[in-house]
């Protein structure tokens, strides 16, 4: 049996491939026509699912229900032609027929009915996750930074894991929803992970040969200090020879043990992490040392735009965090090699609940670039929370940087608005926990991340939709579980930081709330309550300037808290607490209406989910049940911590006389 | 040469004892009568002194300078006479020449001048310093909990020392300001410490070797579920009779290795350690059932009184942490067996900057007290900040708690006041550090901790100009050192936490500024700062009552806002930020007086440290300028959060118009 289709390891979730969900395929007559690694691929599913479900694998030419034709080339589009009691999937190469195949399965019975035709194609060409793995266990940050699955599926302990059976299945459920490249490792590069790249390069060929059979292609987070610290170089100047000579070498190396190596991710000069600026170069010099590496084997070099002063004063009301991204590499736009992906943070603070659109993405059309999302919930609940981020995402990708009659931020990374295509980049919320996410309800998060990143045009409903029928047999579910799940981001909104103002969360470890918890540290994330009102003036008229870094409509809008939207008014502007919203209550009044209704909220997701007892497996039912109690923990504690904080520092009373504390 | 005057390791800072000062004693003829342990060390101290000054050690009858004289006693008191020309101490026993013998080394010169006499006791029977070091590293408090001095002087990574040479030193050190008993480890019990009771017993004799030539006996802190994690017992039920038993027979098995075994020091039901309340049984349950395996071996049971709730919810206001250990001891006075001594904090919170005295000290005449001091300055700096604690201390001993007529607090932990002896107990400040304390003018601390729980009639001056006589030998940094050192205690506290509310500091480390770290937290530590006001009501009328634990006149006193002392008032009281001090100005504007003065305190202490370049050994220079620049920048990063804190909050502009973030 094919690697990909092994049975998981006993207890392990089947996620959204569950066997009901082969069943319709499996139980068909099937013919597989072509040749290749990925074509393997396929036929050892469609072998296995024929083999449970009772079909056929078929090799003459009589009628069969399901004809996988696959040409030589390498395109991940296909075609799905439905005529004549036959579903025919026509790909020109093995990415295409993969993803023509789960295709299938996604439509289930509804691929064998009817006569149709569709042509399929990812918006996307780069379609990928990151993982903040660590090899070492790191003191503070454990296995996976930000990691809330348990540990990580690669590594354990200090060493890449002896069996890489659930990386296997990994992948394969990657490959279903289309992801094409992995990061490998932490883009805080610590000193073991760094060796990936030299003398642990043997642990990234073996993770790399498990990926591989589902079109997937791997990279590395390096150091942009390697040079020094594994090359033993006294300078990593982006511009001196030897330092270039040595990513070179180091660079063949890599190849020469893994043909199809994607490329680097690279955090540089930021939060700590060494950088060109250590050696007065700048970020395109940083980023094109390592790009001519690279370019003669094809590869890539993902470069974080996550650049910003992580020590500023906070008394010095003039920076910006927000501004920084755009202020480093606005720049520069034009100057980075083509094989240069400027990855950025599609907010412009950190993966907030609620942020505007990074201005980056529409203030570079000479420079391919990446939209970076994040799928674990560092700031979203941690996998403790059911907060559903596809709408989020969508809301993101579909944003118009120049209105209406221009592009979205989809359209910018799909090099289909301005400039050369990027991609879209997420960090997974994938561990070794059973449910494989910690939470089983955050699987159609990563789910949903794959979906749009083939197709940002998917609603978040049908997306979920998708995942619900995958992932659970019994169709009564489906109500209940939309119900819960459509608007959890919204909830999770309400019950935490108010208005887009951000944070609130407590230090370090980013979960519960703490309202004033950065409002006098170094990061650059505050909310300068104070008795009169809150929110941080980033207009060109009196604040921080930032909305300037806009391209009309946008910079005119954010400027005036009249046009400005309410859920980003505290992000853009500091107002009175009795100033009032477009919904017509006042800034605080607001504060407490959602705050209860956002913790109501959770309660009533929790009945919800009692609905679902003995229609969800047991398993599943008590994880959530437990979970969804912390959450209205968490919610109450949010609740009474942030409308006690602006009762006392307002003194005004609830309208409707609720309590706070 | 005797163990005890065994030279420092290279580097080691020789403290209160350096060459210069043992002169006046090593270059004179000393005659020394009398055997035992104590007196051998005696013997090896004159020894060695007379070496290194050129005196002489005379055995005949022939005129001395310094004649040692000791009986076959034990007590620790001793006479001194000076009259023709020879000074003669006069001892009963082996502790009262080792204390006469340092008395005479303090008093240097003077000892050998005029004609007088004095007898000399100490004040308190029991003079203990506790060590919060673990065997283990703790993955959170590292080596030693709450230590800032570097790593243990016991133990290292996993095991005792090899090379107790430095605990020797440490010893002798403590022997010279009287420290008669110290506790070995960490009153957290974790899982490798605990085994110091058992098979890791040996070390635990080893370091009572150590001590015991300096007359001081071993404590070891054991957990009180020790019968059912060492022991393999059902239950730690301290009333079941096969508890009694285990600890019968393991105390029995310590007082067969260590003879003079000074007894148990207990953490019980406080914080998350095991205690009575496990098993249905109140503390006095708990105290007694170990004191009765102790009781045929003389030793002592050091039961804390530090039981309150940590788990508390912000929203309760009615629960005090400042009530919980009289609410749980008092009605216990009269139960406890006569060899447990109930262990007070000095204050009802936790080792604050300002607290009042604890009333259970005057709650419970009928059981043996020892106040508990900390000389480690978890709350008070890290051994970063000047903060000489002395002044803090003289005035907790010096408090009456029921008014001038009658007793003070060392009083009664001596059992001059009301009921029997205790004792005075501080967590030490000392580790690997060649420093000893982190800070070198931290020394000053240790020193007069031990010299306070000896004499608690010393005044903070006297005793601080001892440690600067002994310690320094230019007689010029003796006028700077004072203006230095003098006030730094209230100079800390005017740019920190005001008035007494304690805590904003940041939450776990407890080092620099955070004003609502502590806030919304389950730890009962709370300041209630709205836009109107701030403090803590904790009178009878209004508030949790906690002002009613205290005998008149303090009762009363404290009850009111207009005859409170003003650096308790927001200790005992919520007070608009406008009402007006004793001292004539506003709470709000004594806020900022104070942390604007604070921070201009620390500028003129750097500039008095600069003054002694040249007069203080150079490695000592370097790191109290060194540690004095990290004090100003705390300091003044303590007064712009303190300050932009309330003046965000209460909105009243400083009267002086100084710049407020």
């Amino acid at each position: 049996m094919n690697q990909s289709t092994a049975p998981l390891p006993h207890g392990v979730d089947p996620a959204w491939l569950p066997s009901f969900a082969l069943r319709p395929l499996g139980s068909r007559r099937i013919r597989i026509a072509g040749s290749g690694p990925l074509v393997d691929t396929v036929r050892g599913e469609v072998a296995a699912a024929v083999a449970e479900h009772g079909g056929v694998l078929v090799d003459s030419q009589e009628p069969v229900d399901l004809d996988l034709i696959c040409g030589n080339g390498g395109t991940e589009a296909f075609t799905v032609t439905r005529e004549d009691r036959t579903t025919t999937v026509h790909a020109n190469g093995g990415p295409g027929l993969l993803y023509g195949f789960h295709h299938v399965v996604r439509r289930g019975e509804a691929a064998f009915d009817g006569t149709w035709t569709e042509r399929v194609a990812p918006r996307q060409a780069i379609r990928m996750l990151d993982h903040w793995d660590n090899v070492d266990v790191h003191p503070v940050m454990g296995q996976v930074e930000r990691g809330y699955a348990g540990g990580s599926l690669f590594y354990d302990n200090g060493v890449v894991r002896a069996d890489l059976g659930r990386v296997a299945a990994y992948a394969r459920l990657l490959a279903s929803i289309g992801i094409n490249r992995v990061g490998l490792n932490n883009v805080n590069v610590h000193r073991t992970e760094a060796r990936l790249l030299t003398d642990l390069l043997p642990d990234v060929v073996r993770l790399a040969a498990v990926f591989r059979p589902q079109g997937i292609k791997v990279c590395l987070s390096v150091s942009f200090a390697a040079p020094v610290t594994l090359g033993g170089l006294a300078t990593a100047d982006p511009l001196d020879p030897e330092v270039r000579d040595w990513w070179a070498r180091t660079t063949a190396d890599v190849y020469a043990a893994i043909p199809d190596f994607a490329g680097y991710v690279v955090k540089a000069d930021s939060e700590g992490q060494p950088g060109p600026f250590g050696y007065g170069r700048d970020h395109a010099d940083g980023a094109n040392a390592l790009a001519r590496a690279l370019k003669p084997f094809g590869g890539t070099v993902f470069w974080r735009a996550f650049v910003y002063n992580h020590r500023q004063d906070w008394r010095d009301r003039t920076t910006d965090r927000a501004r920084a991204a755009h202020d480093h590499f606005a720049p520069l736009d034009g100057r980075f090699d083509d094989n240069v992906v400027v990855q950025v943070k599609a907010g412009p603070i950190d993966f907030q609940t609620r942020e505007p659109v990074s201005p980056v993405i529409a203030a570079m059309p000479s420079t391919r670039l990446a939209v970076e999302l994040q799928v674990t919930q560092e700031y979203t609940g941690h996998q403790k929370h059911v907060c559903h981020l596809v709408p989020l995402w969508r809301e993101m990708l579909s944003f118009r940087p120049w209105g209406e009659e221009e592009g979205t931020v989809a359209d910018i990374a799909a090099g289909r608005a301005s400039g050369p295509a990027g991609g879209v980049v997420a960090v997974s919320n994938a561990g070794d926990d059973p449910f494989w996410t910690g939470h089983p309800l955050a699987q159609a998060n990563l789910y949903g991340f794959g979906r749009l990143a083939w197709d940002d045009r998917l609603t978040s409903a049908e997306v979920l939709d998708e995942w619900i029928g995958l992932t659970f047999a019994d169709p009564d579910v489906r109500g209940p579980l939309h119900r819960l799940v459509d608007d959890s981001w919204r909830t999770y909104e309400k019950y935490t930081a108010p208005l887009g103002v951000g944070f609130m969360v407590r230090p370090g470890g980013h979960y519960g709330p703490d309202v004033d918890g950065y409002e006098y540290s170094p990061w650059g994330t505050y909310h300068f309550a104070d008795r009169d009102g809150v929110g941080v003036d980033r207009t060109r008229a009196t604040g921080t300037g930032f909305t300037g870094q806009f391209p009309p409509p946008w910079r005119n809008l954010y400027e005036s808290p009249e046009t400005c939207p309410d859920e980003l008014l505290l992000f853009f502007h500091h107002v009175p607490y009795g100033h009032v919203l477009h919904s017509g209550t006042t800034v605080v009044q607001h504060i407490y209406d959602t705050h209860f209704d956002g913790r109501e909220e959770v309660v009533r997701m929790a009945a919800t989910w009692a609905e679902l007892e003995g229609r969800v497996p047991a398993s599943t039912f008590r994880r959530v049940t437990e979970l969804l109690g912390e959450q209205l923990r968490s919610a109450t504690e949010w609740r009474d911590q942030v409308n006690t904080y602006f009762h006392r520092k307002s003194g005004v009373p609830d309208a409707r006389g609720r309590r706070i504390y």
